[in-house]
C-alpha cells in the first residue's frame, strides 16, 4: 500500500490561475509534478513564485526548463515591446494584445506531453481560462481539446487527458476557488511588468485583472505592488 | 514586382527526409526559412549538415534553436540507452523503437508554429513519412492533421497548412524525389551514432533503413560510413 496515486504534470508559471490549479490537482490526489519555463520573460521573477508555491502546495518534483522563446521575438513579454498599461476592461478584451507569446502553450504543453510520456502520466493541469483571457487564442475551449487529440495520437498515450479546471471561471471565481484549496496567494505574481524587487506594477492588463478579481470577491490582493 | 514569394518555415534535421523536404518547398515557390534544433541528440554532427544543406538549396534564414529535450530523459537519442544495433526490416517495423523521443514532433512543430506566426508564414513543412517510420507515432498522418487544427485555433494563423509532402512515400521513393529536385544526399547524415569524425555507423535503424533504399535504387549511398 505504498504511493499509489497516480501523477500529473502541473503547468506552474506562479501567478493564480496554475497555482490554483496546482492546489486542485493535489486535492484530487494526483502526485505533482511541476513544470515551469525560464522563456526570456520579462517578469522571470515569476519563477521564485513558482518554487514558492510548489513548496507551499507540496509537489513529487519541480522542474524549470531553460527555453528561448525570445530568439524568436513577436511577444512584449519577450521581446523590446513596451507592455500596455492602464488599458479598460473593454479594451483588454478585444483583439490579441501584444503581450500574447505566439504558440506558447502549445510548446509549453508539448513539454508537459514529453515528460508525462517520460514518467507515465496520463493527466496535465494547465490554468488556462477561457472568460477573462485578454484574447490568448491558445486559451480558448477548442484549443485545449484539439490539442488533447493531437496528444494523444502523437504518443504512446492514447488516453492522456488535458485537465483545465479553470477554463470557465471568472479570475474572481478562480480567487474563491484557490482560497477554498488553501492557495496563498500572497506568494503568487501575476503582473507582467515588475519592478527589480519583484513588486507588481499594478497597472499592466495582469494586474488590472488581477486587482479587480480580488476587489469583486471583497478582498484585498497580498501581492505586493509598486503603488499601493 | 520585389520578392512576392511566400514564406515557408520547413524544419530541417539534416536527414535525407528533410532536406528533401526543403527542396520541394524551394521548388514550390516558398522563401524558406529553415529550423533546426540543439535538444541534447548524441548524433549532434546533424546540425553540421542541415547548415550545408541549408547553404546548397538556399534558405532566406537558418535558425537552430537550443532545447534540451535530455532534461526529461527516456529515449535512446538523448539519454545514455544504447541504440539497436543490425535489426531485421520486421524489428524495426514492429513497436516504438528506444530512439523514439517523446513528443519532438509536438515541440519541433510547436516552436515552427511560433516562428510562423511571428513572421506572418502560413506553410510548415515536415518531412516525416508515414510508411518507413519505425513506429513513431508522431510520424503518421491522423497526428499531424490533428496538430494542423489545435495550431489553427491556437495562433492567429487560421489558415495554417502543415505540410508533409513525403508522408506515403517510402525511403526509395523520397531518394528519386530528392534526386529529382536536386539534394545533395553526399550533404545529408541519418545515422544515429555516428563516430566522433561524423561517420555514420552502418547498424542502427536509420543506417539500415537508408542503406536499403538506396539499394532498392540501385544506387550507392554518398554518405560517409565507418564500415563500407
Amino acid at each position: 500500500m505504498a504511493n499509489a496515486s497516480p501523477s500529473a504534470i502541473v503547468l506552474l508559471s506562479g501567478g493564480m490561475d496554475s497555482s490554483t490549479c496546482l492546489a486542485i490537482a493535489r486535492k484530487t490526489g494526483f502526485r505533482c509534478h511541476a513544470l515551469s519555463f525560464r522563456y526570456g520573460q520579462r517578469h522571470a521573477i515569476e519563477l521564485d513564485a513558482a518554487r514558492a508555491i510548489a513548496g507551499a502546495v507540496g509537489v513529487a518534483e519541480h522542474r524549470v526548463i531553460d527555453i528561448d522563446l525570445g530568439a524568436l521575438g513577436g511577444s512584449a513579454l519577450t521581446a523590446n515591446i513596451p507592455v500596455p498599461k492602464n488599458r479598460t476592461v473593454a479594451e483588454i478584451g478585444s483583439g490579441v494584445p501584444v503581450t500574447y507569446v505566439p504558440a506558447r502553450n502549445t510548446i509549453f504543453l508539448g513539454y508537459a506531453l514529453a515528460w508525462a510520456e517520460v514518467i507515465g502520466a496520463h493527466d496535465i493541469y494547465i490554468g488556462v481560462n477561457a472568460l477573462d483571457s485578454s484574447g490568448y487564442p491558445d486559451c480558448r475551449p477548442s484549443f485545449i481539446a484539439a490539442f488533447q487529440a493531437a496528444a494523444r495520437l502523437g504518443t504512446r498515450l492514447t488516453d492522456l487527458t488535458i485537465r483545465a479546471p479553470l477554463l470557465h471561471l471568472t479570475k474572481a471565481e478562480i480567487i474563491v476557488t484557490g482560497q477554498s484549496h488553501g492557495v496563498d496567494f500572497g506568494l503568487t505574481t501575476s503582473c507582467y511588468d515588475p519592478d527589480p524587487a519583484g513588486r507588481a506594477c499594478g497597472h499592466c492588463d495582469a494586474c488590472l485583472l488581477r486587482l479587480r478579481a480580488f476587489a469583486a470577491c471583497g478582498l484585498v490582493d497580498p501581492a505586493r505592488y509598486v503603488t499601493t
